[in-house]
Order: structure tokens, then C-alpha cells, then sequence
């Protein structure tokens, strides 16, 4: 792997996570990094989520052969701008963005001639900011490359190899399918559990008190995910607009097919549905993604 | 408190949890059960749920002063009627169903003349049977118990100071409130969760495969909640219909709002949900309702 100087643009949970792994697994690396805020790269510093926090873009990117832009995906196009002029020859520009297509069009407008490999590590918490991250996030998680057709293969498998590095296991997909496979397992849940949470603070005749105090029953797991960063995700429903309405088209016709069946009191359809439901769990489990303990293994108090 | 025997009629998750807890926090309270499947019964004498298993429901109940129906709300009649001839006066039929006002109708209806106070633990896991009990289930969570306007008041303080000893807190409802807050706080947020976990299975373009791979994006949340128990759920939305069809009209308007609202980039519409949502995750781990780590604080392999 020829990656000896990383750049992180952006350290908010993502960014701060990739500094400190790299920090504890590929420490022969040298991390830089900057963000926006001048708040955040003070608590950057203190809490040394990469070895140099810089004062500007240009000073991170400077010698940098690998520059990972980890900022909400809207803010994708002016992170680009900030880094452009500085950038050396030949280095790799890569993201962590949530919607793949977009955010591919948005670096090659903004660094004609870079070149880019966009990515995506499926990972992350509800947490936000330069204090959420740590080193262990990407364990065991899938990191997803979108490189386009014609991208360099060396610096796609350099990428990867980063990656792997960390923890996380590597994957190539084109852009457009990881949109819409995307808006399946993590964008239409988002949308669902921030719409529920939602609905449920505005009804008149429960109180959202009661909410809160029975939220145990199940409501609790949706606050977790709508608790996720709002301007992050606003970016992402926004970037990701045509794969999202067509499984979000998918999901409320198989709402309203099962509001049908309450309606009818067909309990069989309902039966059959959650028992189908059940067996995906299981293999979710079998295949290391998520922790077969009841209840996630949470502590309640 | 004059309870000084107790009947758990069905040894699932929540009688079993019922049991263990009894035993573990309540010695001095002598504990029998009944379940209708003879493999489940083998399983709760060789677990220990309750000091006796009994061959039949009316010898569980015999000298009870407390019997507590643990089945799905859709069985509480069979239950009920099992436990009819021998019942003994004055005890207290008590039940742990989903939904309540259905089922206190199935109870006035098959035991005339009991004293029958409904109650619902506020807490379980997606786990079910005789092997998912655990004696601290109930630890700091809710129990709702919705004692008829003239219900005997002993009796529901009895209720209610049993289940403040298994660790839980007692609240007293009316049952039709009841039915509105918890298909709120918990039959919707699963009704949603099977059908998303429904609908990213049945996809054309994006392989079952793909959708558990990269499931860590948020939709393994639903997943879990979508093992539940399929009995137990198809039960509670066929008897609690009116409540879950009302809050999944409203939820049904709010997700369209946001439809449209990604369809025309309004991006400010989203932002200012997100951030309310963010607001009600804080206080429901303020008040003890889940875990203030990270993902729940759960491993991931």
C-alpha cells in the first residue's frame, strides 16, 4: 500500500473515528486533518483524533496522498473548493458520504482531474462532533467504493487496503446501485423512525410525556436513529432524492396492504408477514451484523 | 400485601420472567404455572420459572390468590376458560396482554363475578419461550394496570405492590388511554418495523443478500424488533385495532408531508423535524427509558 500521509477534511464522529483508527492500527501513517469550525478542531486537538490539526485546509492537504472529505454530503462541493488549490498531483480524494452519485458529480465538478474514489463505511452511532468518534467503528463494518468506470484500479485497491486496515471489509459497487440499495437498509429507516418520532410528539390526545415514559414498548429504538444528525441526514434525503421516493413508494404500499389486513382482521396475512420477518433477524445475527443478544445487550438503567 | 400465591397460566418470555423474578426478588410468594404446550412446560420445570409446574391450568390455580395470564391477547379467553371451574374466590385475574380494553371484555366475559384487575408490563425483549425469561425483565420499566372505574381498590393496590416488588413501577390507567398511548409507543413502531423488514426482502433490485450485508445502516434496529414473536403481534393488532388504525392514519399524513418535502427539496422542512426528534431521544434517556451509550452500548461481533 503506497498511503503514507492522510488527510481528513471534516472531524465530526466520521472523521475523528478514521483519525483515531488510524492512529491505533496503521500508525505508520501520519494523520493531518481540519474541520470548518474552529471549535471543533480546539477539541480535535485536545482529544488528538489526528497526530496535526491544521489551522486551514490547504496547510492538511499539502503533502497528503490520500484526502478523505468527511463532511455532510452537502457540503461536499465547498470541503472540494477548500482543498483544490493545495492539492498535490496524484493524490487519492475520497469521502464517507451516505449518497454516492451525487456526491461523485459534486468532487468532479469542484477537482477536475483528481483523482476520486468516493466510498461509503456503513457505520456509525447517533452520536455527532469531534467527541462521538472512536477508534473501533469501522470493525467488522462494510466499506463500500463507488469508483467510477474508467478510475484508477491501483488507487481503488490502495483505498481498500486502507479500509481493510482499519478494520472494515472492502466492497466495490457501482454508484447508482449503492443509492438504491442505501435507501433501503439505511435511508427509508431513518426517514421512518424520524417521521414516528415526529407523529408522535404532535398527537393530541397522548401526551408527550407518555410517550416518553412507555417508550420501552419499541418507540425507544426509533428515537435512537432519529436522534442522528439532522443536517446529515437533510443532505442526504435531499442527494439521494429519486432512490428514496422509490422505496419509500414501495413501503407505503405494503403499509397500506397491511392496514388493509388490520382492517379485515385478516390475521393470516399479518401471521405470515411477521413470520417471514423473524427469519431475516436471524440471518442479519448469523452474519455478524448486529449483536444476537436480546435487546442489543442493552442496559436499561 | 396479601398476595401470598401466584398462578402464571403460559411460560413465555414475560411468564417466565414473571416467575424467575417472583422467586429471585418475592421468596416468601409461592409460585405454580401451567402452559398449554406439554414442551414448554418440560422446559420451565427444568429452568426453574416457577417452584411447580402443574400437569393442568386448574391445578396452577387452585389456591391461588393471584393468577396472572401470560398468553397472546388473542388466547386470553381460551385461558380464562381453562381456569374458570377452579378458580378460587376473591383471587385476583390479572393478565400482562399488549392491548386492554379487548381483553377485559374476554375476561368479564368467561370469569363472571372475578375479581379481574388488567395489567402490562411495559417491557420484553424479541425474544420468546420458555428459554427467554429473565428475573430482572421488569427492573425500572412501567407496568399499566387498567382496573375497571369500580374495580375493588385492594385489589389493585395488591396488583400494584406485587409488581412494584419484581422492580417495576406501577402507573393506573384507563384501559381505552391505554390502547392509544401503546399503539403509539409500541404497535406502531412494530407495525412499521415488520414492513420495512417486509418490503427490503421482497425488492426486485436489491438482493435479500445486499439488504443484510449492509443492514448496519439503521435497518438492523428494525430488524430485531421485527423477530418479535408473530403470535403475539398478529394478536395485538387484530384486538386493538381502532387505536392502531388512527395513529397509523396520522403517521401515514406526517410521512407524506416528508415525501413531498424531499420531492421538492425542501430542506428546511427536514432539518427542523430532525432536530425536534433529536430533542425526545435526549429525554427518554434522561428518564431512564434506554441506554445513554452509543448504539444502545451494544458489541457488534
Amino acid at each position: 500500500m503506497s498511503i503514507e500521509r492522510v488527510a481528513i477534511i471534516g472531524l465530526g464522529l466520521i472523521g475523528g473515528s478514521i483519525g483515531l483508527a488510524v492512529q491505533d492500527k496503521i500508525p505508520e501513517i501520519r494523520t493531518r486533518g481540519w474541520d470548518v469550525d474552529a471549535d471543533v478542531r480546539r477539541r480535535a486537538g485536545e482529544r488528538g483524533l489526528v497526530q496535526q490539526v491544521c489551522d486551514t485546509a490547504a496547510e492538511a492537504v499539502a503533502d497528503a496522498d490520500l484526502v478523505i472529505l468527511c463532511v455532510p454530503v452537502g457540503a461536499m462541493a465547498y470541503a472540494a473548493d477548500a482543498i483544490a488549490a493545495a492539492l498535490p498531483q496524484g493524490a487519492i480524494v475520497s469521502d464517507v458520504g451516505s449518497s454516492k452519485a451525487s456526491v461523485a458529480r459534486a468532487l468532479r465538478h469542484a477537482l477536475p482531474g483528481a483523482t476520486i474514489i468516493p466510498a461509503h463505511p456503513v457505520a456509525g452511532t447517533e452520536k455527532s462532533g469531534p467527541d462521538a468518534g472512536f477508534a473501533d467503528l469501522f470493525s467488522h463494518r462494510w466499506c463500500i467504493l463507488t469508483p467510477a468506470p474508467d478510475a484508477d484500479e491501483a488507487a481503488v485497491a490502495d483505498l481498500a487496503g486502507f479500509w481493510e486496515g482499519l478494520g472494515a471489509k472492502a466492497e466495490i459497487m457501482d454508484a447508482e446501485h449503492h443509492d438504491l440499495v442505501l435507501a433501503v437498509t439505511s435511508h427509508i429507516p431513518h426517514l421512518i423512525a424520524f417521521t414516528i418520532v415526529g407523529t408522535a410528539s404532535d398527537l393530541e390526545d397522548v401526551t408527550q410525556g407518555e410517550v416518553i415514559k412507555y417508550s420501552a414498548g419499541g418507540f425507544r429504538d426509533f428515537t435512537r436513529i432519529a436522534a442522528s444528525d439532522p443536517t446529515m441526514w437533510r443532505d442526504v434525503f435531499l442527494t439521494n432524492r429519486d432512490a428514496v421516493l422509490e422505496v419509500l413508494g414501495r413501503f407505503s404500499e405494503d403499509l397500506t396492504a397491511l392496514q388493509r389486513a388490520i382492517r379485515n382482521g385478516d390475521g393470516d396475512t399479518l401471521f405470515e408477514l411477521f413470520t417471514r420477518t423473524r427469519a431475516i433477524r436471524r440471518q442479519v445475527v448469523e452474519q455478524g451484523q448486529d449483536d444476537a443478544r436480546p435487546d442489543f445487550g442493552r442496559k436499561d438503567h
